[in-house]
This record gives C-alpha cells, structure tokens and sequence, in this order.
C-alpha cells in the first residue's frame, strides 16, 4: 500500500486507527477454546467487527511466536482474513546483520517463501544501517523503525543525550532518513506529550507516525492529533487491549466495535479540526 | 545450563567454539532437497559431525522463520537433536515492552506452549530494562545482549558518545549488569581487536561474551582469546558459514567436522596458554 492509498483509507474511514492484535490464547473469551484455532477464531471476528472503523491491524508477532508453529499459522490465516483496504503491521521489532535481515524481510513479506505478506513490520535501530536496508529492497513495502518507545526503559537508552544536547531517539529519527523516504519508511513514537510531539514533528515533518500507548495506557488522542498530523494525516493510532478485551464475555466483539466506533468517532473531529 | 556446567563443558572439550545454524535452503547440498525436511536434515548431519568440537549452538531465527510453520518444525526437532551437554542459543535479537518480552521468553523457553527450550536468547537493548527482565524470570534460563555488533551498522549508533567519553555499547554494557548477574547475562560482543576487547574486559571482567566475527568475517581468535578471555574461560566464538558452508557437496559434513577440530585444536592452544 502507498502513501496516497493509506492517506485516502483515511479520509475515506475519516480514521486513522490501527488495531492490535496483540491475541493472548489465556485472555481471549473462554467459549472459543473450543474451535479449532481459537487465536483465528478471536481475530476473525474482532476484524469484522472493526474493520469498518480501523485502517490498520497490527498483529504483535510475539503473541503468535509463543505458541510455535501453531501460532505461525493462526498469524497466516488471520493476515489472509484482514481486508485488502487495511494496512498490515508485523510488530516484530526485528534487526540483524545484513543478511539475516533480509531473510526477516522475506519471513514477513514474501509469501512465496514464509506464507506471509505484510504491508510492513517494525523494525530496531540499534544494529544501524544494514540491518534496516534489506527491508527497504522489497519494493511496495514498509519499515517502521523505533524511535521513542512508550515503556518505563526507553529511557535507559533511547532519551540520553548523544553530542550536544540531542538524544539518541532524535539522532536515530534524523540518521535514518537517509536511508529511506517517507514513502518507505515510518517510526514508532510513543510519544503523547504535546512538546515532544512538536520537537519530533520539526525533525520528521512528512512521515507517518505509528503511535502506541494511547488510550489504555493513558495517553491522549487529542494531543497526539492535535501535534502530531500533518497534511496526510501522518498518524497511525494503535490501540490493542482497549479494543480486544473490553469484554470477555460472548460479547466481545460486539463490544470491540463500540469502542473502535467511539475512537473513529472522535478521530473524525480531529480530522476536521486539525487536517 | 549453569556457567559452572558451561565451564566444565569447555574444560572437558577444550573447546569454546559456537557453531551458528545459520541454515540457508537456497545454500545446503542439492541432494538434501529430497528429505523430507532438508533444513533438519542438514541440521541433524552437522550437529553429528561436529558436537564432539562445539560446546554451543546457534540457530539464527531468521532463518527458520522465513520458512513459515515449516522452518518452525525445522527448528523444533533441531532443538531436540543437539546433545544435551552443549548450551544452545535462540539468535532472536527480541525485544518488546514487558508483557509481550514475556511472551518472546515463553516463545524461546517455555516447552510446553512453543515446543522449544533453548538455553539463551538474544536480546536487543534499545528498549531498556523492562524489555529485558521478562527473559531473566526464566530460571535456568539466559539473556545474551547485544553490546557491540561485529557488522558496519554499528558506527551508527553503538559507536556514537554518550555523555562524556562513553559509547553507547559501554553505556549498555554498564547499565545492563544492575539488571542480572553474571551467571544470567551475557554480551554479544563482536570485537576483535585487542584494545577494544582490553576495554571491555574492564567493564564486563566476569560475563561470558559471545563473539561473532571471527573466521570467515576476518577476525583474529588469537587476539579474542589473548585478551578476551577469563578465569572461566568467558568465551563463546561463533562461527557459522565458516563451518557449515565449507563444502556444498555431499561431502559437506565431513568437511564441517575438520573446520570444526581445526578451530577447536587451536582453542585447546590457547586454553592452555592464556586461561
């Protein structure tokens, strides 16, 4: 998907939500244990109730990682189920040498060989360059490098200052551009305070933004829309456990779409307000 | 695995030799495609050939992983097959925020959910402290961090200065040892050169290092055992496609074997020289 397809979803949904997928065999509703592939069953019905309100659904590998080569398949069918208007998200946070990159690369995009064919997956900067390129040579598709995390230990590494007065996310944000175009390329910004927000934006105007930590984990939308967009939207906001486990009860996809509704209902004013 | 068992492991083999798994299906024998599962197949021949000379093994992930469900299988009942007195290390290059770097842990050493049960996994640091810990509430079980990587990326970022005079893979080094002790930690530490590795011994004196880069990638593992080594000997030297590509014939076990017990008779020099 490209930029422009991506940005007219959004206009089209007036949403610029992405949905986690983030699907734990010990929290899904216990009445699906029972079929075949509970971890299909939970996305499939999650994507129908949502997908009308998300233009993105970003599976957390790891869920799926954790149950083996069973988990691989339920991550297949479930990329299989997403529609062909949703942007699709590995959240693998991969990175290694060079070469071992680019089989992560054909392990996530290149269906021929792994059954998967992501739009995109996110990928760790800490090995540099190489390990980010091979991604970037499968034309069409995506990288989504960290930059600032929303957990406690990004600030362990990623907000200390390298060289005068600039910390290590803001010197990855500005080296990696030049590695690739915002047509190849976005970040992961858990960013929600509004003057970081505008100190991220100075330096990476034109990339799409993918946002975690809002919602549940207390960020707000509002700032992060008012700060964060730019002319094409800019921003994929990603919200999981507030979405995929409001209930836990026969109703949970019932009550998923409420909350996915409720979120592209208010996502629609900011588009108004601040596009 | 213990570091104390590990110890005795390379007392016993003479022997610190790692051999990276880093199985191709585009590169193993032609004649091997006819098995029912090559991967394993090649696997299964070069862990015979040469466990009389290693003391670890190392499948990289990515590579089992590009395969999809299938490459998981391979995985698996590689696994399995590597003798129980060699330490075995999942070349993951995880890291998550804490909830779901618990599940990469359960992916990596939780028999029972993912089928596998390595001894070590490797860990990416740029998230910090919570994206490592989950790993480390594995009993038995260890984390190897990426300090120092052996390809060019690594000018990018672990090379930069943090503060005054300090790298960032020092940084790591010093800030990651508040978070487990020397017998759950260790360091991926591609150094080969002598005063690199003196500087890192000051700040990691006890922690095993595993050391890529030696070999094939033009490394000296005279000056890594020179100045890299401890009282416990504190070394893994990995080496992959120096091994397991040296022949792409039928005999490619066989020849595998003699690189093996080539490198292992000039560790057994430098055991008794420099331990």
């Amino acid at each position: 998907m490209t930029r422009n397809e991506l940005f007219q979803h959004i206009q089209k949904k007036q949403s610029y939500l992405c949905v986690g997928l983030d699907t734990d065999i010990q929290k899904i509703p216990s009445h699906l244990l029972q079929s075949e592939d509970p971890i299909f069953e939970f996305n499939k019905q999650i994507i129908d109730a949502t997908h009308e309100f998300a233009v993105a659904y970003k599976p957390n590998i790891a869920f799926y990682e954790a149950l083996g080569a069973k988990g691989w398949d339920s991550l297949q069918k479930t990329l299989e189920y997403i529609p062909k208007d949703c942007f699709t998200i590995a959240d693998a946070k991969r990175g290694d040498i060079g070469n071992t990159s680019g089989l992560y690369a054909r392990a996530f995009f290149d269906k021929k060989t792994s059954g998967l064919d992501f739009d995109s997956v996110t990928v760790a900067p800490y090995m540099g360059e190489d390990s980010v390129k091979p991604f970037l040579d499968f034309e069409g598709k995506w990288v989504i490098l960290l930059a600032l995390t929303s957990n406690t230990g990004s600030s362990d590494f990623q907000q200390l200052n390298i060289g005068d007065n600039e910390k290590l996310y803001e010197k990855v944000l500005k080296v990696s551009q030049q590695w690739a175009t915002p047509d190849q390329m976005m970040y992961v910004v858990g960013a929600t305070k509004a003057t970081l927000l505008q100190e991220i934006r100075k330096i990476v105007p034109e990339h799409f933004l993918l946002v975690p930590g809002v919602g549940a984990q207390g960020g707000s939308l509002q700032e992060v829309s008012q700060f964060g967009m730019n002319s094409q939207c800019g921003l994929l906001v990603n919200s999981s456990r507030g979405i995929i486990y409001v209930s836990s009860g026969k109703d949970f996809a019932e009550k998923a779409k409420q909350e996915a509704q409720a979120i592209q209902q208010e996502m629609e004013g900011y588009l108004s307000k601040y596009l």
